[in-house]
């Protein structure tokens, strides 16, 4: 039951520190029989690292080589924990011996430090991006086990800094450019939407789908917000306007409520909205704490991401899998039928 | 681990439903030596009942009489489950005659049939809002709980139908009159503060404090958004505008991240706003489907909230209780010094 | 994951005191559509009451009316949480006066007290085997799972006092008659086969079937052993006089291993022996510790069981069902194919 | 809630097949501060090993080499997860080829196969002995918390082949030399001892000090019976014969119970008694049968212990210490006082 592990059924162990030997993940109840397809786990992988040559990410270089350790053969999954490891290749520890002692803002090396009396280092270490290569394989692999079953997970870009993705591609170019001299940086909206899920998927009361669902996405970094369905904007307007009403297939005319009826999917598209700040590692220098209350500015130019968000998209696809395949496994058992 | 019981050393299970002999609750986990003040938990269960005089609420009437059946000795916990159990007084069958065999739109009705293959009736009577009464009791001992370390929960309206609580609240009255008139119903959202949590509470990667806060609240029946901090409108800032600069004592000038970084509470107000839709029960009348996929208008006058978030308050503040408490518990074994 | 709950996808959450006004259980994960025969569970209830007319069993008279409060609809079950209560009629608390300050000899007075700092009273009250008549319940739902996959779970009593119940039955109603003069008790052993278990159930490499049945009934009060198959005595033998040997449909000749290899289960019968110490509540009358540390001798005349173990039989057969009706939903998992 | 986890604090999840490119472990819920003294760990994983001059044990080489790859710094624990791996250096698939698709007798070949539709060689792989490894590198670092406590944890050889293990050597030095000629083997009984446990652990009712060490014992391979205190020879005492008196500094004057009262640890000594059953892998030759049914004589020389007693004490040991090092982890919010 610890905070590294999510899931009940279907779950994902997440360890290592960018600044460990590797990082990895373990993922239990995965059913056997599943073609474990490398080429598609690669991709997905490919769509976390950042894009050199894009201005929103950044120009380092991640070498993201999963190996697979434990519970295959030939690729198929056995029911047995499936263990994978990613070397941290490039360990340049002296990148970071300038904030090693210092707490950044808006950081999880302050609240670490806090919690487990040990470095500031550590805790900016293990509250790394660099962690969701993790969530990505486990995602990966919950992916394929939903296509088994037809449901199909779709993230995109819904804004970027307030600006609508689509139609405002112009605006959003040159607000990246500002940024990108500025040594600023940008956050947005992820929209993800499940096709195909069956209805009945959810544990009410408390393990609803939506409530699962945000908090698997509010665990991913600079995750501040989340909406199923109509969210903060069904909050405005009135019952009527807002009410799902039938069609005679037992469809919905409206999807103000994101598939999601009661914390159990109704069989319409489940939709998601995920609020990601800028991140608040400044190219342009930030101010850090140390531990006797000094302020100081520090310099740590060139190395981060200036907008997450199209590195992000994979990665909140990958919480929704993972959450939806454990709510999937769970429902298998809810009716005695099933059983006998 | 069922769905029904939430949290991991502080626990809330939940039972009953809506038309049940009894709804109910057993918290496990709460620590033996705390006094039950029974005048404040019946305050706290007093303020989630409608409210007669107001045009906001349903003048449906609640005796919410809670019996503490375990687990206490001359109201001192005993380190044992706490169960307590709640009669439905009145059980009027006939009321939910004519929606017995038809599922309502936006409502639990048809999820639950279609995951449990019974009927519609069950799915509406433990989706429905009276459940919420035994999170009220769970929270109030939470709350007994966080107040012996001097932290308090405290939530308030920020909005109703898109009106700001405290600047608007004539148009409020306006937009009420007209929806009770109508026979409409509206939305809006709750604010939570949480004053004098200590740093160092929560559990990444996964169950980081505002992922769990987030569940927690998102399980509460009508919510479809949840933000901590800034949220969606952070999304809309740069990086620059939205850091939460040191100052010497280790506060942050501003509270952008409200109250949590990297998923551990920062020693800042937690801030959670909480979206509520407005309900789907509109007494103008609503188009059910029944099973055969036949869509009859259903009369439902008179009996349900017109808007729910006046009693909301205290259960988005019980769920936040309920999920601080328990990871205070949980962080206790954060450190060795603790143990020795 | 209080330890009040057991069991992961089927669980039984019990509360109560012998002395509080109900104790209850809540059953979480039973499927919907299941028929709760009353008339079963009434009998399997009836089985662990004290027998008044053997010299084994207590004259106290426990009237244990079990009330259904929630999950069912005319004895169906929603899956829903299933709550049920039993009133604790007859709470003479001048009764339990004399020992309400004293520790008794091998009970679990004293040790609750070093956990909870509370009185000895709810101790002895959580710690009452009273609290078994919930596992009782939440057995015979289980039982009538299984009994839809044919499998059947049935006990026995293997020894009293060390002698042979099948082959000395003479000379146990002496030794009981002996004990019954002497205000004496008598342990003995419980042997417990479910017979009908398909193969393929059981959660290695920790969730072993095994392991979890030893859990299980390891928590029934009294109970300091636990066998699979041989178990000691095979520890006695070479291997080449243990190994099962196959037949040629999938059976093997001997079942030494007591149905489990590799903590799953094989299609042979499950075969589990318990052994029970007897009661240390002696009506001889027992030296007592209080908080001072002075030792007196109390008096218990007349109330408690001489020798549990006929009681005992359904208690086990109960946590057997329980763990393996679990163990089966778990199972539905196991392989992609029950996804598909 | 995997089966490959076991805790609920403190947490040792387990990967790897004997066959996979490595084994590995991470442990969850360790406290921050803690050294995690690597000449300690190596030695108890050196006690594991097969030695090469008694005569009990295998001739075949592990070279159990161990990779502590997160979760530490300059072997501080950091409260993150704690990963290791060791490689799986000689993995020679031909030594196998001849029973991988076959079902040994006794193994869980068969079983693992009838749950996960796998061939029987991943069964072998995973049920392996190798796999005892992780869960003594998980023991060694939970007695490196339990000893910051003054907590010591002794398991010792009670008996093997039935002779007792301190008064018969020379019988049993001679049932060796006959057992290692004619390619046969022989099990025993492990005892273990804890030292300096305080009262107070343990979390009724159904996770019983004593349920959880039952379990946590039980799931090691080849072990096929737990006894605490008196175990199954107290079953046949009379109570006035095992109860256990208290004398004046509230230690008893015997300790039947083994250390454990209403599933609380009292302040004496922990004892436990754990049987193993003889390996099933006899190099004398075993029968095998394979998919269509036909049974075949499998040579499978020289390569396994004969006896495993010697190399068991400690897997014993380390999981006695990981369900325990859980329990103090449970404890630490048993009563307010903690938590104010």
């Amino acid at each position: 039951m610890s905070g590294n592990t999510i899931g009940k059924l279907f779950t994902l162990t997440s360890f290592g520190e960018s600044h460990s030997s590797y990082i990895g993940g373990v993922i239990n109840g995965c059913p056997s029989g599943l073609f474990l397809d490398m080429e598609f786990i690669n991709k997905e992988i490919e769509r976390r690292k950042p894009q050199r040559d894009t201005p929103e990410a950044t120009s380092r270089r991640e070498e993201d080589c999963v190996e697979f350790v434990s519970g295959t053969q030939n690729n198929i999954t056995l029911g047995l924990p499936i263990a994978f490891i990613i070397k941290n290749k490039d360990i340049k520890k002296e990148d970071y011996s300038e904030i090693k002692e210092k707490f950044r803002p808006s950081h999880g090396d302050y609240t670490y430090f806090k919690k487990y009396g040990v470095n500031a280092y550590s805790g900016g270490g293990r509250s790394s991006a660099r962690e969701t290569a993790i969530r990505v394989i486990g995602g990966a692999i919950a992916k394929l086990i939903l296509m088994k079953r037809g449901i199909e997970v779709v993230g995109s870009i819904e804004s970027i800094g307030g600006l609508n993705y689509l139609t405002q591609q112009e605006e959003i170019k040159r607000e990246l450019e500002v940024i990108n001299n500025s040594g600023d940086s940008l956050g947005g909206v992820i929209r993800c939407k499940v096709k195909g899920c069956p209805s009945g998927i959810g544990e009410p009361v408390f393990d609803k789908l939506s409530a699962d669902l945000a908090k698997s996405v509010m665990s991913i970094p600079s995750v501040k917000g989340v909406e199923i369905g109509d969210g903060f904007a069904g909050a405005r307007l009135r019952g009527s306007e807002q009410i799902d009403n039938w069609t005679k297939d037992f469809s919905t005319a409206t999807n103000h409520s994101g598939g999601i009826m009661g914390g159990i999917s109704n069989g319409m598209d489940i939709d998601i909205k995920v609020a990601f700040r800028p991140v608040a590692t400044l190219s342009r220098g930030i101010d850090c704490i140390d531990r006797e209350g000094n302020i100081t500015k520090v310099n740590i130019a060139g190395r981060h991401d200036r907008c997450v968000l199209p590195r992000a998209i994979v990665i909140v696809e990958a919480m929704v899998a993972i959450t939806l395949t454990d709510h999937l496994l769970r429902s298998l058992s809810n009716n005695l039928e099933s059983i006998i």
